[in-house]
């Protein structure tokens, strides 16, 4: 089960990358398990990892590398998340880096990996070290949709996105891929994604823009509020599209990046929603009217986690009560004879109180719709903030409760 | 579906109380759903109540009245919240306590309304306006099985306890009924607890012993991690024990009254969590060795509410690594390779990594049973704290995706 969705973009390939997908036993299916990208020198890199304190591996391994903001190669595995698995894992996670850093005469140091699976198994090292040399005499630029499917794990749809763009008028390329369908879900959806660009920038600036691009996207969904181990996205950038290299993130000349950064993220994002772990619903919730954007967040994601808002909306119910309770104990101070709510573009409630002439009817007609957008005034400012989120459905119940590890 | 539970115990009479409950056309279904408790004169009160920015009316009148410390009624409606409301809300609520009051000969600051159902539909007030004289002319002492009935929305069974102590060598009783199944739940399962001793109190005093039996009762549980607009505990006291009158909470005779107090509200909490909705598991999971009482809650708490935990428990999976994930994301400072995590009596991690002679069948026994056992160790300092959960199923998705305001 999964929202609506739109099909696998036709992403061409980005000048600098190469890349290659195996199936190396990892997923029990048999299906596609193992990438490797390798990368023009010269490769700048930029990271944003879970903020989860019990993180995995390979995360451990690219945060220190990330210091140095030089990339070759990104080796990523599903089926395993090597995640808890203590020094062990740290030396696998290592092993696999420098078996691509021997097979592509790079520096270990400039291969950042990433895993997705199963937490606290050892990570089977045979198959994938078996299929690196092989990986690496495949390497092809542009095949991103093998790529988007070698990474998935319980997600029903393979995510990619891209942006083309013009920095100091040479035509320049974003393209992603992504994987993730609980958010953030530490057995086997782990949230990923990572970015390839062609254009020039320093690591640092390409850091900034990265992290400014994370607020409205992949820091604004949610699917069951649980925090991953492992998650992690990883932009890369090889300044083959020939623009000058970009050294100010507040220049104009970065806004073409900035804004492809933004908005390919955030469609990213959304597509991990719209796979949600038994998903029927996408939900769409704007807090407006209050005090911070810190405020309005907190109560959008108080809203978007709340069990009972997730199975009234599953359920096709307009119980605008729940949404009411879910705001008044998001810990934000409000007034509550000030809030107002609407569901699609149906007035609900006003001044605290239902809007006189609402129909139930209405109500259920917006609900029953497969994209759900829920409006929350507070009246206390002019901040807002726009979270995304789905609906919890018994198929959500049987993936965790009957998925066994 | 519920958790297996005790009968609803013996409760005898409370010296001071006299009650009857009658069906007064609130819920659907024509079951009881409005309940009178009649108080000697000089019975004390004391309560506590949402922390839901959004409270229902009855809540706010309470709050109002508790300044005075005096009760002499209690009125109960289950079926309609009276929440969300507005003004008219609050006019409903004073027109039933002021009916109790005239048809008593009380003053109408002393009757204590509560009430749970739906959220944000007006109060019918025709059929309690007339069943309350009626009430009036059956009060007895004692049915306090029947008080729990006429209280339960969603719940599937009337929750009761009653502890028997001395003070100052007289018998004396707290009596306790409760209801709530979702914790909390803003439509049909509020958590409401009403306590009834023939104790002799100062309104004061009572009120610290309420307070502080909260900690280790309804603070530490959780069905879905939503707060309701209604949930109210009020205890009242009579004074006809015979002992004297208990003037400071933490006096050597007040103990017996304060142990009762928290022995039996912990016992009303785990029945509420036996019950909650589509519970087929009780989860205690206990976090020690914190630096602080509170950091073990929040850390606790996180596991609590994890609806990843929570499927691996309807699921039988004894599925640790959705646990140490829940821990590091708690948002409390840790050291990952000082925890540890035991199912029931089986080792399952120690020093961060899984211990070596784990096999995955002993986790599973564990599992599998009705009453799972999580023990975190943190290994910081000495401080613990303890909540009760229970697993998330097919059951809770059904009754509220299913169920239509």
């Amino acid at each position: 089960m999964a929202v609506t969705h739109p099909p696998f973009p036709d992403i061409p390939p980005v000048r600098g990358f190469r890349l290659a997908t195996t199936a190396c036993g990892l997923k029990q299916t048999g299906a596609p398990d193992l990438l490797l990208v390798e990368m023009d020198p010269a490769t700048t890199v930029a990271g944003v990892f879970t903020r989860n304190q019990v993180v995995a591996a390979p995360v451990t391994l690219c945060r220190q590398q990330l210091a140095a903001g030089i990339a070759r190669a990104l080796l990523v595995n599903a089926g395993n998340a090597n995640a808890a698995n203590g020094a062990p894992g740290l030396h696998a996670a290592a092993t696999l880096t420098r078996r691509v850093a021997e097979t592509l005469h790079i520096e270990t140091a400039t291969v950042f990996p990433a895993s997705t699976g199963v937490i606290g198994v050892p990570l089977p090292l045979a198959g994938p070290l078996q299929a690196i040399p092989d990986l690496a005499a495949r390497l092809q630029p542009g095949d991103w949709a093998a790529a988007a499917l070698a990474i998935m794990t319980t997600d029903t749809f393979a995510k990619g996105a891209v942006r083309s763009f013009s920095l100091a008028g040479q035509p320049t390329l974003l393209a992603g891929i992504a994987k993730g369908s609980g958010m953030i879900h530490p057995d086997m959806a782990t949230m990923l994604a990572f970015l390839f660009t062609d254009a020039a920038v320093t690591a640092p600036v390409l850091q900034t823009l990265l992290h400014r691009a994370m607020a409205d996207s992949f820091n604004s969904i949610t699917v069951d509020g649980d925090t991953s181990t492992n998650d992690t996205v990883l932009a890369f950038a090889s300044g083959q599209c020939g623009a000058p290299l970009l050294t100010d993130p507040d220049a104009p000349q970065a806004e073409p990046l900035a804004r492809a950064l933004n908005t390919l993220c955030q469609e990213l994002a959304q597509a991990i929603v719209r796979d949600g772990e038994g998903a029927s619903k996408f939900i769409e919730i704007c807090v407006a009217g209050a005090r911070t954007p810190a405020e309005a967040k907190q109560v959008a994601f108080a809203v978007a986690h709340s069990p009972l808002v997730k199975t009234a909306c599953a359920g096709s119910d307009p119980n605008w009560g729940r949404i009411l309770a879910a705001v008044g104990y998001a810990g934000v101070p409000i007034e509550p004879d000030r809030l107002s709510l609407s569901l699609g573009d149906v007035a609900v409630v006003a001044s605290g109180g239902r809007v006189a002439d609402y129909r139930k009817e209405q109500g259920e007609a917006v609900m029953q719709q497969e994209e759900i957008r829920i409006h929350i005034g507070l009246g206390l400012g002019d901040a807002r903030h726009t979270v995304w989120t789905c609906d919890l459905t018994h198929g959500y119940v049987t993936i965790n409760a009957e998925y066994h590890t």
